[in-house]
């Protein structure tokens, strides 16, 4: 999808919500349990139940990964359920030298077709780059991440001054440009958001963290979305973990809906 | 495995060599194209010709995973196979925030029984730990990569004038002990390795990079090798595509042996 594509769904759907298909076999409806394939059924039911109300999708690679072959396939048939229009980002946080991010590369948008790919930036620049190569797609770099361990070295700061995320910003947005390229930023750390976007004033951020994360939807619209909204905000267990009954589907719409009201308002408040 | 075990094997085998299983459809011999598994076809030639001169395999996991469930299946199968007294690293790469981190241990210790994972530190204390809740299992942290795009950010010096990768060891290494923590350290960054074991005097460290990318056996024994060893050093293309001929994996194993005899010189001259 490219970034015009993205940002017309934005539009009409007055919505800026990826929803995180975490879907975790000890966390789902026990009644779901007797499905042929429980984690495609969860993720089924989820997905008819927010797809008008989100922009995007992001399954957790891990929690398929850790299912071994039956996990890749519930993956396999999720991403094929996924209405085409929506933007769907594999949250896997790759990265590896350069021929071996390239077989990741391929794993993610030639065989599974994803949208994005999270990776990280410890490795560098090709590390990364590979994944740059596939028209309309995208990578999704960390830079500032909601976590505790976020602290433990992303915000060392150089001897120049910068601390190390600032300097990821800096030095990768030169691998690409804002029509491949995003940001994962954690909404905990929303009061960085105004310094990130005098480095990045175009490039779309992945937020994750508002929810049961603690982060506010409002300061990150506040600092972070830009004239194109530039945002995608995250929310995965606050969503689709909201309740375990029969009608767990329909809570989660709910919980969308009211994530869903929020940004119509902020994105009519900037214009958009 | 533990830390003992690991070192009774080298000094058994005289040979600290790990083996790179980096299977490629693209590249194994065609001859082996007929086969129902190709892949795992390649992989047991290559370990049978070769297991009593290494004492690691590491199955880089984007080749795998690139190759969808039916790579999956292949590893599986390659796992079962090689013998339990070899140690095996899952070069994945891994790392997320704490409860995503967990999932992949689970992958990757439980469901597959690797006895080791590369994870990447920029996330911090909590990407990592979880992979520490296993006994007998290890976590190699990416320090210093042998890559190009190594040097963009790990060289990077703090205001307290230490390198990102100086930090990465210094914090990391309090997380765990040198019984369940191994680091990445490219052999093409041999001339850090002293500063290294000024640091980490008794950890482990994986080092890729002799070979395909140029660094030098004789140049990691002399920086970075301690009372115990402490050094496995991997080669994955100079061994496994020696040759694409039907005689691939004797050519496999004269490479694994030269390696191997130069290990065991080196281990003698360190009285080992």
């Amino acid at each position: 999808m490219n970034r015009q594509e993205l940002i017309n769904q934005i539009q009409e759907k007055r919505s800026f919500l990826c929803i995180g298909l975490d879907a975790d076999i000890k966390r789902i409806p026990s009644h779901l349990l007797d499905n042929e394939d429980p984690i495609f059924e969860f993720n089924k039911q989820i997905i008819d139940a927010t797809k008008d109300l989100c922009v995007a999708y992001k399954p957790n690679i891990a929690f398929y990964e850790s299912m071994g072959v039956s996990g890749w396939n519930s993956l396999h048939k999720t991403l094929d359920y996924i209405p085409k229009d929506i933007f769907v980002i594999a949250d896997a946080k790759r990265g590896d030298i350069g021929n071996t991010s390239r077989m990741y590369a391929r794993a993610f948008f030639e065989n599974m077709n994803f949208d994005a790919v999270t990776v990280t930036p410890y490795m560098g620049e090709d590390s990364v780059t590979p994944f740059l190569d596939f028209q309309y797609k995208w990578v999704i770099i960390l830079a500032l991440t909601s976590n505790k361990g976020g602290l433990d070295f992303q915000k060392t700061k150089s001897n120049e001054g910068k601390q190390l995320f600032e300097q990821v910003l800096e030095i990768s947005k030169n691998w690409g440009t804002d029509k491949n390229i995003m940001y994962v930023v954690g909404a905990t750390r929303a009061e960085q958001l105004s310094a990130i976007r005098e480095i990045i004033p175009n490039h779309f951020l992945l937020v994750p963290g508002v929810g049961a994360q603690g982060g506010s939807l409002e300061a990150v619209a506040e600092y972070g979305m830009n004239e194109d909204c530039g945002l995608l905000v995250n929310s995965s267990r606050g969503i689709i973990y909201a309740c375990s009954d029969l009608d767990f589907a329909k809570k989660a719409r709910e919980e969308a809906k009211k994530l869903q009201y929020r940004m119509d308002i902020l994105l009519s408040e900037k214009g958009i």
